[in-house]
């Protein structure tokens, strides 16, 4: 008899609260800034589109926030999600170290996503709000919000990043068959779209630019933005909990907790449980944070205020950026195609909490498909880049004769992304590198803000 | 507090035998027929293509059969599946009926066949087989045999139907993945696929003929087939087992189980144990096999004996048939275009038991689309089929004033089944109804075999 494989919990173990880490970091937070004034953003630059309960979520410094029961009920639907002890991986490592992963790939939209989804949607629902609007670049947010409007009897309308609506039309397909209106971006609907035609493959800043842009200017839409903020990373916190609660089933406590990071929702909602024991000086735990070489904003980013989108429509957050209008390379994890990062993570990388590591695009599907011939499951290119990272500490555990015990998310699974696979497979898939000069070049175009100290 | 969404069952929970129903059901076991001598197929019929484990197991009359210990710790990646009451589908139909599905999509190749294929895979693994082939329509069954070959370290090569080799890349990729050879048929590596190349876009039936071919003409490779014969039937009653666990911590028990039928092993795997308590005398449950109208074998067919695949290299098989060389129009529930079914389906049918209904292709992407859009999982084509009987026993349940209690097996999702969501939602899907004439013909060319009493 082997040791146990899958860890369930009954879906009465869904948290009640979600897991709020701003009270617990050290310092004051960095507030956004309104780029007009430079003064600390407040409800008035938030309200014309976000509701004022998710306005609040951000800047709350209570501990813990209650999750609705209507969230909760959703929930129910896919949650709590599975956590596996790799044997089979490890078998194949010949490492000491035991790894464990969550698997956020049941939900019906695929990934993570839908845990902020579902929270946003029903926060707006209860707000009087009819429509969200919002962008998606690989898909999985704009999936995930369309199924959480379709829920909650919301209009939903996502603008699809061009290169993307053109190279998966499986994943527009998905959202209309949710319900959702799916734009391919630049738009000719918007202002910002209208502005910035020349880029005819667009980018998530200009699609974010032309969501912002709708819901600013029409009565009863609100704005969902699937990363990046406060409220986001805190719904995602369900999956560190339950992650917790099946360790401890397991019998095991980990040693590194590892996520791919792009916005850094997936991170956060795993780690922030565990990073909040850490800051109490109730554990040790150590936090690898991996993003693709071609996007490698914490590794190689400028820690600055700068804008969330191309256009320079939303307030100035406190992250590591790349600079708001530089352009990635189209690798496939385009979840991680975002020139910043969640301000929480990177306050976290800035402290030295958070090792932050960028891996190129063939060595990550390389570890996606080692994976999927001992695990089963073909991981999305987002989590491969955590496979890869994970890979690597067992690596070390071995050469350490340590039994180091690796826990982390898997976020998605790779169905909509199988044309990567393909070209992998074939040997036709592309390592890009950023380019430093187009890097350097973004950072002198950063807003005039004041430095963070 | 809402009623309980979903019923999970841990690990320990998998089933240690699975349901054989033969020794239940009423008569003599009908045989298959060897075509040359019109004489039960023996052993010697089968050696060349199946391990003597898989020929026992296909005929065996021992009520139980235990399932090896190293299928089951490969079941422990996906399974127990979960089992759903649909609160929200009941509610949008407004029905006194009590609604539950289980859920098959969870297996990492998205569907019910991979309890199947791991158990073939091991099995052949036992008896010193080194490669398996078989052939895949949709691509569920191939993927599902890749992932299996791929964890028992088998070589697999999969004959993938030429319409679907050429519109579905991305299952195609997926199987490469997982280590996987696929050969568009009909090809010219087989005697059977150059004879049959005047039909560019193949059929299942042709499929299978080249994998039969290529496995009884190499020594230590063995076919494999993912519906149909009655130990592929075997191995899927791990889902009515779980299912009927499930049903009694719901503290309900179904008045009808629904299934669709394409060669029957979904269903069989949902229906058989529940079969049996009726056969038993210990139950009174109904059971409904939903089909397409486009392939309506257990509607339409005639109740003989016929080939399995094409060219007529298969023992001949008592069943409902549209002619082995029938070839249905190309419906999207690519799993249920096959001319027959099983065996046993079909003899429960003839029995009374099972009652057989057909539906459009429309029909059945309606039902999808409001599944989908309540219960947030998108289907694949084939249980479309299924929620489309559903949605009548659940209007029925309203007219008559019932509490129906109402099971389905959902065997999979439609992630790589969009561009069919897609033509559907563009009102482009067509319609096709199968060619009267066509069967007519088709059964006039049955083998000249002994009718069935």
């Amino acid at each position: 008899m082997p040791a146990a494989t899958k860890f369930t919990l009954t879906e009465d173990r869904i948290p009640t609260h979600w897991v709020n880490l701003l009270p617990d970091l050290p310092g004051a937070p960095l507030p956004p800034l309104n780029p007009g004034t430079m003064e600390p953003a407040g409800p008035d630059d938030l309200t014309p589109i976000f509701p004022i309960e998710l306005i609040g979520q951000e800047v709350s410094m209570e501990p813990e926030v209650e999750i609705p029961e209507p969230v909760r009920d959703v929930y129910r639907l896919w949650r709590p999600t599975p956590l596996y002890r790799a044997h089979r991986l490890e078998r194949l490592l010949d490492t000491p170290a035991r790894i464990y992963y969550k698997y956020e790939g049941v939900s019906p939209a695929g990934s993570h996503k839908p845990n902020s989804a579902v929270a946003q949607a029903y926060a707006n629902k209860e707000a009087g709000i009819e429509r969200l609007v919002t962008e998606t670049g690989a898909g999985q947010w704009g999936s995930a919000l369309a199924l959480a409007c379709s829920l909650f009897g919301l209009e939903c309308v996502v603008y699809m990043v061009g290169a993307s609506y053109d190279q998966k039309p499986y994943r527009r397909a998905m959202m209309e068959s949710w319900g959702a209106s799916v734009i391919r971006s630049p738009s000719d609907t918007t202002e910002s779209g209208s502005s910035q035609a020349q880029h005819t493959t667009g980018s998530l800043g200009i699609a974010i630019s032309e969501a912002v842009e709708v819901a600013a200017s029409h009565e009863g839409t609100n704005y969902a933005l699937g990363s990046v903020l406060n409220h986001v990373c805190l719904h995602q916190t369900v999956i560190g909990q339950e992650a917790m609660a099946q360790m401890e089933m397991a019998g095991d406590e980990p040693d590194v907790v590892v996520g791919c990071v792009g916005g850094g929702s997936n991170f956060a909602g795993m780690a922030f449980p565990f990073v909040r024991r850490v800051l109490r000086g109730e554990a040790a735990t150590r936090f690898v944070a991996a993003e693709p070489a071609a996007c490698p904003t914490l590794t190689r980013g400028a820690y600055r205020y700068d804008f969330g989108d191309t256009v320079g429509l939303t307030p100035l957050m406190p992250m590591f950026t790349l600079g708001h209008d530089f352009v990635p390379p189209p690798v496939h994890a385009g979840g991680l195609r975002y020139h910043g990062d969640s301000p929480m993570v990177c306050g976290l990388v800035k402290a030295g909490l958070i090792e932050p590591r960028a891996y190129r695009q063939n060595e990550t599907f390389e570890a996606a498909i080692r994976f999927a011939r001992t695990e089963a499951i073909l991981p999305a290119p987002e989590p491969a880049h955590a496979i890869r990272a994970v890979l690597d500490e067992a690596e070390a555990a071995k050469q350490a004769g340590e039994e180091r015990v690796i826990l982390f998310n898997l976020c998605g699974h790779g169905h909509f992304d199988m044309s990567a696979y393909d070209a992998y497979l074939a040997g036709k898939l592309e390592d890009p590198e950023f380019s430093e000069a187009d890097m350097e070049a973004a950072l002198e175009r950063l807003p005039d803000a004041p430095a963070i100290a």
